[in-house]
């Protein structure tokens, strides 16, 4: 590859097109997401996260036998080595949940029992494990913090029911339920997002699914990516205790040239469709729970923000509004995405790995002119 | 962005230019490798691995001083939270140690002083910190695994002789620790090749440094990148208990259609420069250690790839026979790449958020024309 035939790319690959997929379909100027094809709205309104799981990593909706067999699966792998239970006693106090999470499930390929094999199968089948532990580690970490008791899993449960039993230690009502399963729809998948992209490059080094999703949970951590919602929750609930007026508020962040969390997407230039469902999910469940204030806020800032930046909400904004009332600590909001991008991730590295190649791109070089030399140093 | 003004890459980033870097000049036409300007081969032999780091961390060669702290601060941070030692204690017998390494390091955020912190200067001291963990943690599990203690590091040492010293027990000779410097210094940084872009990656989201060497753990394990070496040492030892004859054993590989370790380079269309100091180490080490049959084998092999399929030998070939007769075992040459690439890793991290920007593409959507629909069940 000579220099001449190298591509200058904008910075952060904004537009570029890094590889092809079959999973995610997203049209920013008109704000559609779809998986597989079909609109996050049906999903939402219709789907399961259990079915959205399948489709995403077949390709299809399942039947009746083959959504049945993907829930046994699922609920069988409701089980974690008690050597990591161990190794979530003893991290320090006060460790961040992605920061555990992260290294949980790194340490989870130590135990897996096909961590030797890389084949489709076997990626399918770590897809699934995956799936049902990194719900485990997020809620069973909860628990040990706080001094309780890790709760056994429920199998007859759905994946949202029984990550809500195992993180409150008593059964959702059937709203919060499906709340949190519509939430990991929404999240469940967003084509090469920054979190995804890392799983892929790691992955195409042909190093395994659990190498790829620990890069990817950390990828997730920034604020400029999962912990955006965390951000949003920081700022609702510092507006909350000074009794603030929230545009007021918001205006001086403004003036102090603060990066309001929540807002904005380099890949929608109109609303991000999965805001759509969490404004709404987000009305419903603050004002069913008795706590109208915090969509009366997040609303009141969304409206500022798009009149002053022409910004719109992004996924992230209402989803901290959403959490919040369901009950959930501000630092696990970024572990549920992950929660729920474990589906996405692990189809992306499945499709990564079925026709592979390295993905190394090339810098280009603005430092000192080759060649600088070695002087001893004395001479320096 | 509309779609009309995305750029199509070719598969795996081939020739992108992802990034401007002061860190690396490589001219893949010439085989020129570089370091903020000065090639390899200056470096190779007349530098030292912590002369190494302080180029790539600051742009310039040290003073006498400015060497002096940076020792004195890597040897400082040759130490491990006991919580640390005990959790490498705590792993299933036979964790490959690539897997142990990125577990360490994600754990090892966790323990960080400056876990909160994210600015340039304290992004220096964690690259410091994790330069001398990572060569901590590679020597304490392998002692560990063998049921060993973990050897109490010698502060007055270089950074390869205190990394021979706590991996084998007793002081290295000048010999191996100068070689193993050398090794240290080639692998010390590589542009953006998969791992340290995964690490720019995870870091552009503004998550932090152990994410993003944990991302690049687990990117440099895979056989298409780090874990290359491994991978030659195995057909040499092949070769080796078969007594068999190494051109006519790699001849019946090729008609497999499989793949040989260790040579071509996406980058190098000529010799990879490193190759030709580590070609020249291995002959040297093999003979002086009465063991000159593995660079023997090697040389063999080399001239009827370079012959048969006109590639050249790259980083990997001769790193395998190198580091066997260093004594050191065949699943810790990935590792030791690791401790070398540190340096380079956390260099490519400090830059990436002196100016940082998402790294986020776009996939080209080739699956189910949408929009599908959602059906219900009984339907399907």
């Amino acid at each position: 590859m000579s220099s001449l035939t190298m591509t200058h790319a904008p910075k952060g690959l904004e537009g570029v097109v890094a590889t092809t997929s079959k999973i995610c379909y997203i049209d920013g100027e008109q704000g559609v997401l779809a998986y597989r094809g079909i609109d996050i709205h049906e999903l939402a309104d219709h789907s399961t996260f259990e079915e959205t799981c399948y489709l995403l990593w077949n390709g299809a909706l399942p039947t009746k036998s083959q959504l049945k067999e993907l829930h046994e699966r699922l609920a069988a792998e409701r089980k974690l080595d008690p050597a990591i239970i161990d190794m979530l006693r003893s991290l320090p106090k006060g460790a961040m949940p992605m920061d555990v999470l992260r290294t949980a499930v790194s340490a989870l390929g130590l135990y897996d029992p096909e961590q030797k094999k890389g084949d489709h199968a076997a990626n399918v089948s770590k897809s699934i494990r995956l799936t049902s532990q990194i719900a485990m580690l997020v809620a069973a970490y909860d628990r040990l913090r706080k001094g309780k008791d890790v709760v056994k899993p429920d199998p007859s449960l759905s994946h949202s029911a029984n990550f809500l039993l195992m993180l409150n230690g008593v059964p959702p009502s059937d709203t919060a339920e499906r709340a949190l399963d519509i939430a990991l729809i929404l999240h469940a998948d967003h084509e090469l997002n920054a979190s995804t992209f890392a799983a892929r490059v790691t992955a195409a080094t042909l190093s395994d699914m659990h190498s790829a999703i620990t890069s990817a949970i950390g990828t997730l951590k920034g604020p400029l990516h999962g912990g955006a919602n965390e951000a949003v929750f920081h700022i609702l609930e510092d507006i909350d205790s000074r009794k603030a007026d929230p545009v007021e508020y918001v205006r001086e962040l403004l003036a102090q040239k603060k990066k309001i969390s929540g807002f904005g997407h380099r890949v929608y230039h109109t609303e991000d469709p999965r805001a759509t469902h969490l404004r709404k999910m987000s009305e419903d469940l603050c004002k069913s729970s008795g706590q109208p204030k915090w969509f009366e806020m997040s609303r009141k800032i969304e409206q500022f923000i798009k009149s002053e930046k022409k910004l719109n909400a992004n996924v992230d904004f209402y989803s901290a509004s959403t959490y919040h009332v369901l009950g959930i600590n501000v630092d696990l909001f970024t572990p549920i995405f992950a929660v729920s991008r474990i589906s996405g991730w692990s189809a992306h590295v499945i499709e990564q790995l079925d026709d592979n190649r390295l993905i190394r791109p090339r810098a280009d070089y603005i430092g000192p002119a080759y060649p600088q030399h070695w002087v001893p140093i004395d001479k320096r």
